[in-house]
């Protein structure tokens, strides 16, 4: 982390994360980048396939350097080859904004997109500790889990990729109308959008205790946002 | 829509659209693909780019048998040439699903892949139809806007793509824990999530009357599944 926090991501680390359409809503620095891959759930993982590109939702997690990703894609990357290139990009939609024309509509949002290389983690250790990353992520429930076994182990993948090619984009406010339609009769404003945990629903057939984890009901009426749970960018 | 219906889909219209990873989830029936469509308010759309796979979150309608795309990867996208294959996928996250041990850890979720060949839609009348679609997609507000003009419509891209080629993916209910986890001390079940509208925050700068239109106002509190406006698939 002090090695990264401390390298120049003022602007773009490269030309391919750059943010080109509404370039001012770019944000370079890591500490952003991770805050949004913090608050959110998922990612949506492309890959180039020889039938065209390929987008699906996958669990993810990171320690400051390196995001890691697990989930269905995993196949079909590998099926492709290692080291192939691929594009994880996670999105936290905030508010419809409405403009006084639809033209001027948009949508208040976080999202972060990560370009670069995917690698297979094949140490056992770093697999571990990778997946008690994106397990993590999500609720901190992985030491009151049953331990993982060799078998396990044997048949998860997990894709590890550099956190150096990443970029955000931000946008919250108001609408942006143009000038001419400021006096017009439309109405204009922004409604939020609020994505909040429910109470945990124990499964049909536990016979063990019916309590669940602390971090499990804490999470019980908090956005992604506020979830309890280890944040690596905190360390 | 009913010539649509009535075509075979009760497999995968294509090899590159079956779902792979737990292929009993996988659905084909354009009927469920239009209800997560329907559902979701934003899409992640992939293209192939010679820097690799770009995938950017878009907003989207659909009038039940295209997908029609607009934001900021149209530029992208454009840029690389008409008629390029791109992947719109679109996912509805439901609930954590808290296993026995992380390895069954999943989400409920509901997913819907398309894939195919990207097209610019150049004709005036069908873009214009093709706007109103994808903005009253998230709120009917299209007629209670000030109207488009000639230099709002040259600015805009719209991208439109067959859905012929998708399929969608679901996840609902409890862990599927391994038998011999069955009777153990950990605790399994699902943590709900629920997003919701907030009720509508007008603009700072507003001088018309500050009452949103009805198709505002009657967003707050619903769910996305729950919000007002035109369903194509109801039609």
């Amino acid at each position: 982390m002090d090695e990264a926090q401390t390298s120049d991501r003022s602007g773009p680390a490269s030309e391919r994360v750059k943010v080109r359409r509404s370039a001012a809503r770019g944000r370079y620095e890591l500490t952003d980048v991770l805050q949004i891959l913090d608050a959110g759930l998922i990612a949506h993982v492309g890959v180039s396939t020889p039938d065209g590109p390929l987008v699906l939702p996958m669990a993810y997690g990171h320690d400051g350097e390196l995001l890691y990703l697990h989930g269905a894609i995993a196949n079909h990357l590998l099926g492709e080859g290692e080291g192939q290139e691929i594009c994880a990009t996670v999105t936290c939609v905030d508010g419809l904004v409405v403009a006084r024309t639809p033209f001027h509509n948009s949508m208040n949002y976080r999202s972060v997109v990560v370009r670069g290389q995917a690698q297979r983690i094949t140490d056992d250790e770093r697999k571990l500790a990778a997946l008690k990353l994106v397990t993590d992520h999500i609720a901190e429930i992985w030491d009151t889990g049953r331990q993982p076994s060799e078998t396990d182990l044997r048949k998860t993948l997990v894709l590890q990729m550099p956190l150096t090619e990443s970029s955000a984009k931000v946008r919250s406010g108001d609408p942006i109308d143009d000038p001419e339609d400021m006096s017009g009769p439309w109405w204009a404003g922004v409604v939020p959008i609020t994505t909040r945990f429910g109470p945990p629903v124990v499964a049909a057939d536990l016979t063990a205790d019916s309590t669940p984890p602390e971090a499990v009901s804490s999470m019980s009426g908090r956005t992604p946002e506020e979830r309890p749970r280890i944040k690596p960018t905190d360390a």
